[in-house]
């Protein structure tokens, strides 16, 4: 049994996939029953099976950047909304460059308590690479491994891109570009993963039993936690917050691309969640994957049923943006346990889920966090609910539950915090406020986003502007 | 044989599949041919394969969702933009948790003549519970259904939000939103349902032969039916067919959106027509579902064609939304029969498609009905000659099918037209024209969907406006 | 064996697939070893995989077209926005209808060293015609293909409007569009189904081992010369060279389209070069498939950071425009050979890749070649650049390489030339100056992309405009 067999393994008993691990061991349920696997080639096609999964939903989960991309981009003034798109496709470039030399081995290789390996670069099995040499000997080796390892590391790596897009909404408008990459770096290469690895790695949280399906807490909360800590340092855009205790109103600047990306988010979800099964190879892998897949979608549209029934008493209008955010929500609550939570369950995670985030995005208002796009109610809020939620809808250690959202949340929220406050004495994490007054599009990359389109001007960033240094 | 194999069977039997029902029962055929049917297993990869192929080309459905959105978003005022997208959202939502709670039972559980069962709620088997619990017997029971019930829920519930997309666009810019909801809710709950359960559930149309493979009339007509129905009781736009006999220009305020919703569509109907071959476990299924994909790209190709070199002869210039609509309609008439029809035929019935498409915006304009999206032309008009010409094409009964035709087109307008006065009656179906002046973004969502975009006056809506009570 | 499974073959060891043929022909790796090949079943599952792979992945690389269509939307004048999607959807028919009666044939059937059969349609082998129509007899011959013949069909269509797709984007805002289509279907009927045979269809490149495994310069380059020569011909728009030597700037006009459109190549492109594994029937296609898309994804962020880190010193600014150009400049040059590099040289493939874009970028504006979305530079030279590098990375014949480099060059350049030209005189291919002043949109199909959105006025649009005839 290879390396890669025995992570896997791990990754599935340790709570990931509560249920899974009795029918992949049981020869009646696997495409491989004892009948056939004395043959060879019925494990080949299980592992064919389990590859090609994890590719499809994984161009599914890389497709939730463009999501994210499209949902910040049309949240932030227009001003904003070249650098927004300028972060969000580097942050998916440095994500997938530093999870393939570090991340990767940092959560999954021979892991501990928790860490796992210091080591550089990841790539095929000696064996897979045998294989494709030529050396048909090497077939059964790699078919062992149940499904090709760099499907595997492409599953997980758009899972850490996820991760990082978060914070690239919370933080918009005023966050230094380079000071950016420089925080996703940190945080995918070593952050996130070291989250990882106390899950889904088989770490210290994984042996108590801790559990968290495809990551309400490991991705969306470890996101969330890691944008509030950036948002406290860097602080709130110039002007949002007045002196006399009133808000400045910074409404979406492009309804139609956020709502774009809010449903790329939904389609996307699906590839989240059902390739989370980490499996095709048997008939529990099948039924799983569907109820995972109707159960995200039924959580996500009770979360927009409940925005849209409550906004106007929580908020005081009937909010599309806090419906589109239900939609978010809902999905991160459902995040911790589609595969065990039944429907009805996972229709009210979903509504809470919702209800958390407009209650969220009230707290922040009132604490005076700038949250550009919502992402901490919508991600972290959403996320610590859903992880509790499973246990309660599904069985499971309620104290273990919470032990594990808030040792991750102590240690996310922790190293973000200081590494946000070194990245602030090394290189300024904040614009000039004449930069943000003017824009980071004119002002940093000197490209409006809609060059051609006369906008209104803003009264108040006359001011600002006439105020600054 | 449990319920649902029989309910599938039925369906295929039912003329879903006219020619995959042979391929179905032969022993050659299947990937559980004889030789492997005696082992365990063989089935249990059909089953795998049928669940994944519902799985994936059911998330290309959803999609189309968001093509709806982009497409209406962009074809209405930018005034409405944002309301339109709080609809599609909305309804989408609405959708999937209606026909949770009542449309799939009363579609395709126990189907007599006329509808299935007003039970409450669906979900896995319990033989499929059994098997996720750990029951491993369970597992021969699961397997003799031929794909997960739950995959099976999601493939049929992103159709039923298909047709319910139809009918925001036709409907844009004066409905009130929670009119539209209550109505949504009717049509997915009950009107489509038992539409469904005539045809692909069994009843008394399929008995007699009725053939719709993917829903050219189930899905797209009923649709356009209800979108009708919808635009003579709400009325048209204010100002848009004058007293004097003109029509007032409504371009769509955002082209590029328009397309991107057409191009989302596009590759959404591969999984809307490739999805409904219904099964992925033989060597025929994948013969067919590959047809069906050409043919439905050749469908849309010569509908694009068509438009491109007829419209200005028709409507006076060479027109880029008939064009656009020009594929909708192409893809709505191929629906029909796409795994029966030839290429050639496929060809020419996307074509006239498209050209009866141009022909109902026309013909919708002098019978002065506003139809914002020309979803009616599209959805109605072509889906109306799909269903009729896939017999012409490919043999059948054509009474039988118009027989179809005609008496879903009764049912689906009269209880649209019904439930629409029922809900003027009882909440008003119309905004104010006031707030339809000003838009519906601006007064019900407080929310512009390009609030800091300078946009022309309209000098007759400031005419409107003064007009207004 | 029938044709087209000589067709695969040949196509495989045509230098497509180098590693593969061994794969597929070895006993062991297929999921037809030897003991289950003397069942029945086992060669119809790989059958089923094979073409639900093509089905799938063909979808993603439809999808490209959409991010093409963004990318070029968001890139010119919003007064040619409209045009351009007109151009594009057009594009995308008429190369589905041009390929489906002569292309395909051309391009794979019964190839000598040249090119194959001139004959007109494809469809379904006898076979599979027979099997559909009941005849179970059949299957045995449709099995032994080893794919679904339109299945294959549909995945090469997809790769044909590729190429088209590349050219409109560097000719938009001032080639007419009757001329634009007629130059489409020239390219797709003959053009690129030739460079086809001469290499994936068996040809005489082939023959000599030529090898670019998903098309670099097969699909990527042919499109750039194609753009090339007729950005030759056509011209730069009105006003973008000066006299006095200095370039009019022309920014894209709608950023967060521009992004999107990169986001939908980038997942479209896992279907691109994943699909071109050609098979998933065995352990070692889903292994290789796998090191297909983490290459890629390498690739395109190694291009991405590159331009990131190094446009300030070479184009004077952190550029937004040449990061996105940067993804997709690094996923053309991986094409070549995403399954045979390690990932090391995919990111050095990548980076080069992306730098040498941007030394395009500067090249064509000193040569005064008006190219709008750098399609020459990223889909030309990233190409060239990648077939070379594919046999510097992993071995192979440098000057066999160069010589199908070259001879596509010069064929598709010249052919393309003398296309433009034939038809500058036969039907003009430019605009007047007076329509492109004010803008294909509202001059030549009456429909304006933003209507109601305020633009600014151009002053030197102005000029031309007085200025013109």
């Amino acid at each position: 049994m290879s390396t890669h067999r025995i992570r896997w393994f791990r990754r599935l008993t340790a709570g990931r996939n509560l249920v899974s691990t009795a029918m992949l061991s049981g020869a009646g349920l696997l495409l491989a029953p004892a009948a056939l696997a004395a043959q060879d080639g019925a494990g080949e096609l299980g592992f064919v099976l389990n590859t090609y999964s994890f590719l499809v939903w994984g161009v599914l989960v890389m497709w939730m950047c463009a999501g994210f991309t499209m949902l910040e981009a049309g949240s932030v003034r227009s001003k904003s909304a070249s650098m927004i798109c300028m972060k969000n496709i580097g942050l998916y470039a440095v994500a997938g460059l530093t999870y393939y030399v570090i991340g990767y081995n940092l959560m999954y290789v021979d892991v501990g308590d928790l860490i796992g390996t210091f080591g550089f670069f990841y790539g095929p099995s000696a064996d897979e690479v045998a294989l494709l040499g030529g050396n048909e000997g090497a077939a059964a080796a790699v078919t062992e491994n149940g499904y090709s390892v760099m499907s595997d590391w492409f599953f997980q790596m758009v899972f850490v891109a996820t991760t990082a897009s978060i914070v690239s909404g919370a933080l918009a408008e005023r966050v230094k570009l380079w000071t950016f990459f420089v925080f996703v770096a940190g945080l995918t290469a070593v952050i996130y993963p070291i989250v990882g690895a106390w899950t889904w790695g088989g770490g210290w949280l994984a042996q108590m039993g801790f559990t968290d399906f495809a990551g309400s807490t490991i991705v969306h909360s470890t996101g969330g936690w890691a944008a509030l800590a950036g948002a406290l340092v860097v602080g709130p855009r110039w002007g949002k917050f007045r002196k006399d205790g009133s808000v400045k109103l910074t409404p979406p600047s492009n309804i139609p691309a956020v709502t774009l990306g809010v449903f790329i988010l939904w389609m996307g979800w699906f590839g989240f969640n059902g390739g989370s099964e980490l499996a095709l190879s048997g008939v529990a892998n099948a039924v799983s994957m569907s109820n995972i897949l109707v159960n995200t979608n039924l959580a996500a549209a009770a979360g927009v049923i409940t925005a849209l029934c409550l906004s106007r008493s929580l908020l005081g209008r009937v909010d599309l943006f806090a419906t589109l955010n239900g939609a978010i929500s809902g999905m991160v609550a459902i995040t911790a346990g589609p595969n065990i939570t039944n429907s009805l369950w996972a229709i009210l995670i979903g509504a809470i889920g919702s209800f958390l985030c407009m209650i969220g995005l009230k707290v922040l208002e009132v604490r005076r966090i700038d949250d550009v796009v919502g992402a901490v109610p919508a991600h972290l809020f959403a996320g610590v609910w859903g992880t509790l939620a499973t246990c309660i809808a599904a069985g499971g250690d309620f104290w273990v539950q919470l032990t594990g959202v808030a040792a991750i949340g102590l240690f996310a929220f922790s190293t973000s915090w200081i590494l946000w406050k070194v990245l602030d004495r090394a290189m300024g994490v904040r614009v000039s406020r004449s930069v943000e007054t003017i824009g980071q599009d004119a002002a940093e990359l000197g490209l409006d986003a809609y060059p051609e389109f006369v906008l209104m001007v803003d009264p108040d960033d006359d001011n600002d502007f006439r105020d600054a240094d």
